[in-house]
């Protein structure tokens, strides 16, 4: 039987591909990407984090039991761990803490993070973690092809290795993992066809702002 | 095939008891319950009245289409409605609007209208109007079931005549007809068996807290 | 005094020029914006009411008290009876009711509409209603601009007349002055200056993301 | 000045001490209380925690900052790994940790945990921590009160001398402590006077939730 994910990922198959195969993704790929948009894009992820820690926190309050508020918790943990980390890599880019805590959200960075985040206080944690997957899920993928692809990522040159090599590593990818795990348990349990076009829609439409997000990286958009 | 609401009665027919038939209960339809009794519950009904509206309009927002959001906002107006018509009722009972608007909640107004709005919240619209049913539909069993054994009805001199002749009449027993249509209708697009127990929850509790609500009325608890 | 409108406006004036004075603001004032162009807004805004009127819910939801309560219902009533006009106004521009429920939405109407309706969510009243004022209270500025300076509007051939004498007429322009007068009511009572920040910030991102909804019909952007 | 707190607990001096003096809390300091309450207020403590840690998760979604982010996330953590502990603590008292889990909520443990929940939902951080403050520095506060009175709790022979151990002791008391200056520093930004009235009212059916949770403890209420 097809799992949810990947009716969900062949229903929006134009999106997906769309987004997992955006300019913005080949840039990083083939070390192309231009270091001013990779900055862009770093300091509004680091927004992205801080809105994704109050989307699992939501994940935490929805959870149907214990089982999934721990799960959902450790979520919380580790992107707030992950904000230090990210300042940190951000520094080794020249990037100020002080700038990027200071930096005005982005149109784009606003649009995903709001609607996943509203997904999850109207439905539930089905709803929410649908809404979460083109990020969580989809980097994992975007990693393991673009660490296959790129024959140059031992070279010590390829500005991008290190984003490569952490989202194509074993950490992130059982992270995925456990996330698609997640959604078909939770599908298991709580889907029914007539929930299945909203799901599709949530899904539609946080894959296609997780791709206005990558823009958003390319063209400086504020 | 039992419909959803009858599915929930059954499942909780203790407690579904020790609500229609409580004393409070009794007290209304033998015209026994004393006056100060009455007068408490009214006050408190009217604070209740509020936060149900406030519980209708988390009906609207939740709403998975454009006629259940329809649906819902007619619950919030004839709510808003009724407030004042409570006003004129608790007149013709000696009590007076400004004391009432400045009456604290009693435990048992708080209980149970916080419960319903945060189920709402939690869920999804079937999570919401399972937990308003106690008091949407039971009030209208309850009305017929007085109407149908109080013979002094007629009787100018049965002192909650009108409480039970209107929660008897056609208006309504339209609008708790048309709660239980909703909620199967909902049941039907969205119930699933692993969301049966949370549901049976979900009504459970409620029906227990809306039979503290007579209690309060009877024990004049604050 | 200036109010907390003024203030809104005047600290984020560059975004509030961008926004009222937008080529699609410009082209509906002087007839010139292709009729293409105003269908694509027409039916995007079609879907936005529908958001709007649950924003509205969340209003009513969130109230401090039961004037604002009745005000924000009143704008939930108002809001589902205009899906009804707007209908009727679409089939004048040549649009199926069918198809206008069937579109699917731009991603400048998700990232307004979820914004919005989070921005209430997550903090109270006055969160929301600064979040809606570049809708309600910009569109009453836009009309009274657009209506001053078009010689043409008594002209039959204005193909915007009819919406331009909507939102410069005093129906609408009432309903803008009262969104005007919660604004300071609930200041008055709840602004702090540790708030602003907040306020502004919300108020600048609305702006800039009512500013894309015109930059969406203007091309046609899905 | 007095703190915010201080001026809640003076303006419901009343609702405050019955709490803090309730007879369950005499019972727990003198070790007079029933076994057979205790035990009923362990179970039920245990689905208490489970919802305070979603009331937390509440607060990682609504603070307005990081840092309230981290310390309401920290809060998560430590009730999640709480409720491991609890059930240690219950298998010393015979109780099952099955049938913990398996046990219904009384209409007390959902009085009070939806009450939070919801006000934390329609409000702000500082509704949220003013909720949950009975609990949070009540508790503190009964734990020192019955340490310095508790004569025999260096005798092995108090049965519940390891509960007030805990709460007197130093780890506890920080908590609450930590916990008093949020809602100080909460107090600072976002109080107004015209925000009190509904801080007290929040604060004051808390502190009656709470000696109502008491009140089940002792009556075996279900």
């Amino acid at each position: 039987m097809t799992s949810l994910f990947d009716r969900l990922k062949r229903d929006a198959a134009p999106e997906w591909a769309a987004y997992v195969e955006h300019p913005f993704v080949r840039g990083l790929g083939d070390g192309s990407l231009p270091a001013e948009s990779f900055r862009h894009y770093l300091v509004q992820d680091y927004l992205f984090l801080i809105e994704f820690a109050r989307a699992y926190a939501i994940g935490v309050y929805k959870a149907p039991n214990l089982m999934e508020m721990r799960k959902a918790a450790a979520g919380v943990e580790a992107i707030l761990a992950e904000t230090n980390l990210h300042l940190t890599l951000c520094a080794g880019w020249g990037l100020d803490a002080a700038a990027i805590e200071a930096a005005p959200a982005a149109r784009a960075t606003i649009a995903y993070t709001r609607f996943v985040q509203e997904a999850g206080l109207r439905g539930d944690l089905l709803d929410l973690v649908v809404g979460l997957s083109p990020c969580v899920v989809g980097y994992a993928e975007i990693g393991t092809a673009l660490a296959s692809r790129a024959p140059r990522l031992a070279d010590d040159n390829h500005p991008y290795a290190a984003w490569i090599r952490e989202y194509a590593g074993e950490a992130y990818q059982a992270i995925a993992a456990e996330s698609l795990d997640q959604i078909e348990r939770l599908a298991r349990d709580y889907l029914t066809e007539a929930r299945y076009p909203r799901l599709l829609e949530i899904f539609r439409q946080a894959v296609r702002l997780e791709a206005e997000f990558w823009q958003m990286g390319l063209t400086l958009a504020d």
